[in-house]
């Protein structure tokens, strides 16, 4: 049994067509207009299949396919349907289509699951203009909550009720969402990788085992704007030359730390920024993922020694604020075992890595035991019309899920009168 | 006779409020709404002094005061009235202002020189979002002409055409401005110090025989945008971390330079500029400033050398475009001479000087006799709020240069037919 390639890849492409942009790219944030047509369109054919559809109070969309009713509960599968401005076609469609593709193929195929089997696609995954990321699944497990919504509206003024009520959700069904959490037994997401850690190994898939945490801080290096032409070298205290030390000590320790840690300073604004004045002020935002808290901690603070060091020596005062500090999370450990295992029965290479970036499974683990698949991209490149996987690793991906589905149906071990919750390095 | 130090302290800070910024600075580039009401000002105050007024095609402002007509053509002060971003109140307005205020003295002692006497205020000297500094004069000693000017706009769109024809000049007025060549027969500018020498010496006046050459050029670093997370350090083509060897490989060259260069990055900005995103791009403005043009020319090379090696080794590429390359400038050996001999009649303690900045004397020197006259900067300050020279020294000045202007009104040479220029070293 294995998944149509040909028939998910000509989905992938009809889904492109909405919200398609000028150089071939993909713009459908939620709610708007092309979001409203594929949410219909993606309803109407999960209910075509004969799927139970419900739609939450995040407006997340969950379709159902009876199992034999021999074990309790429902494995789920999904992503999201949204995308960044100008972004590719993968980025979340890969996962909710393949979802579908995987019970297409279940049910051609006369299979049924004793657990029930759902698809999810979750609401607003994407940065989006209600400055709300993993809005959906962050709702689902009520790290969002309806109070702190009330009031959410976008840049145009939109309120984010009304949009979700649009969509067949609304405020006022939030607190129902936690009795949906007791009959979700496990939840995997399909991914692309982003990265170019799997192009690299020439390996089509991975096992993700845990989500990297993020930290975010706000640095300001203060030091003495000055004339660019009478201010002699060896009297500036210029905050640009300081700040670019600063910039290259992050990529020095994150590289010196081998793997497992990526550091960025992505945003930087130069103060006043004129041709002719010794820059008095920078500030930049200085980025840490990793793995572990504790490689986050001590990039952290061999970044900050040598931020010191620098300071003292050029003059200048460097102050920092910290504004996100999200830990590392363990997917499920079950769950990656026996993806693991399917794998290693399809003789189909794999590796295991940590996500670097954060999704919809990094939340989901908050109720149910979650697990990722990433496929290999080519070039690393996402949100960007250029985003690619080929059909050949797709194709790989979804039959390791579509086993390891099968897998987990049968080996998945009792569950526990109350999901304990994953844990946090 | 003396200049009026407690009026012209007053005016400074009078003037000092037109774009007055939180700090205590002024921000006050040429064609913001506080430069069109200091112009405007300015315009009615030397109108109410009796002065006949002319604004030539870009926006100079010329003020008249007529002579007795025993010797021909203009004996020329004055400075500029823009600012940089949160600069400070002496930059320009002092030699403005100052220009006025020996007008008026000599008005009050009803002493009326030979040749007429004009002041003038010099547009967008400063560097700004048009990228043209010492714009005024550079256009009117046909340095800049209207051709090369038609399509200038700031970063905003703002046409530089319809900026000028709202300040009472425009390009089409351009070519008139060399028939006002011949009626210049000298010019004389004061100015800040703005660096630490004259301080160093406790000397509150020097006379300006040189000035230093400026190179400019945009610097783009083109690397590669990618997600922060999931882009490993190994696999990055980071634009930002190019840029900071970059600025770092300038500050290294000038200071092994030894002195007579001083190299500055003053300008930086990021693309795409956000958290998450590795930077693809870093946009720079690199300036070098040295006595001798060898000097200048030694620097660039040795950047672009180090540039070369870090665009390799990073695997990024560096574009550059050279937008200001003002040769050094001698200044008129007749001018400096009378300044001095002034100094020693007034027993008035000088210093010669180069001076390290580029003025529009530099240029106006293409097309009559012209000299500065530096006044002493407390703590080299300057292009910043702190900014400041002493009622003190700055009267010492203004006496030198009343005293001056006398004594160059008397004695100066017979103007040759044509003007033969400055030399450049």
């Amino acid at each position: 049994m294995q998944v149509n390639i040909q028939r998910l890849m000509a989905d992938i492409e009809a889904y492109a067509d909405y919200g398609k942009s000028a150089h071939g790219g993909v713009t459908r944030p939620s709610f708007s207009p092309a979001d409203y047509e594929v949410r219909e369109r993606f309803i109407k054919e999960i209910e075509a299949m004969g799927l139970e559809v419900t739609i939450d109070g995040a407006a997340n969309i969950w379709g159902r396919l009876k199992g034999t009713g021999k074990r309790e509960g429902s494995l789920v599968i999904g992503s999201h349907l949204d995308s960044v401005p100008n972004g590719g076609k993968f980025d979340g469609p890969l996962g909710t289509l393949m979802a579908k593709e995987i019970i297409k193929t279940l049910l051609e195929h006369n299979v049924t699951l004793d657990h029930d089997l759902e698809i999810v696609s979750f609401t607003a995954e994407e940065s989006n203009d209600f400055n709300l990321s993993t809005f959906g699944s962050r709702s689902f497990v009520g790290r969002l909550t309806a109070g702190m919504l009330e009031h959410a509206c976008d840049s145009t003024g939109r309120s984010l009720n009304a949009e979700l009520t649009k969509a067949g959700g609304g405020l006022e069904h939030f607190p129902l969402m936690q009795e949906m959490w007791k009959k979700k037994r496990a939840f995997i997401e399909l991914h692309i990788e982003q990265g170019q850690r799997l192009e690299s190994a020439d390996i089509a898939v991975a096992v993700i085992d845990k989500v990297v945490g993020a930290y975010r801080s706000n640095v300001r290096v203060i030091g003495q704007s000055n004339h660019s032409g009478t201010t002699m070298m060896e009297h500036r205290q210029d905050a640009l030359t300081a700040a670019a030390e600063m910039v290259l000590a992050v990529e020095r320790q994150c590289k010196q730390s081998n793997s497992g840690v990526v550091g960025t300073v992505g945003k930087l604004n130069v103060s006043p920024n004129a041709a002719n004045i010794v820059p008095g002020q920078v500030d930049f935002i200085f980025e840490v993922r990793g793995e572990t808290e504790e490689k986050i901690q001590q990039t952290i603070a061999a970044v900050q020694k040598a931020w010191n060091e620098i300071a003292g020596r050029r003059q200048v005062k460097v102050e920092q604020q910290t504004f996100l500090d999200q830990k590392p999370v363990m997917l499920d450990k079950e769950i990656v075992h026996l993806l693991q295992k399917t794998a290693k029965q399809m003789r189909e290479p794999y590796m295991i890595l940590p996500s670097m970036a954060v999704h919809d499974a990094a939340h989901m683990a908050k109720i149910t035991k979650s697990a990722m698949v990433f496929v290999k991209s080519i070039d690393g490149k996402s949100h960007c019309p250029e985003e690619l996987s080929l059909p050949e690793d797709i194709e790989k991906a979804g039959n390791l899920i579509l086993q390891g589905i099968i897998n987990i149906d049968r080996e998945l071990s009792q569950k526990p009168l109350v999901y304990q919750g994953n844990q946090e390095t």
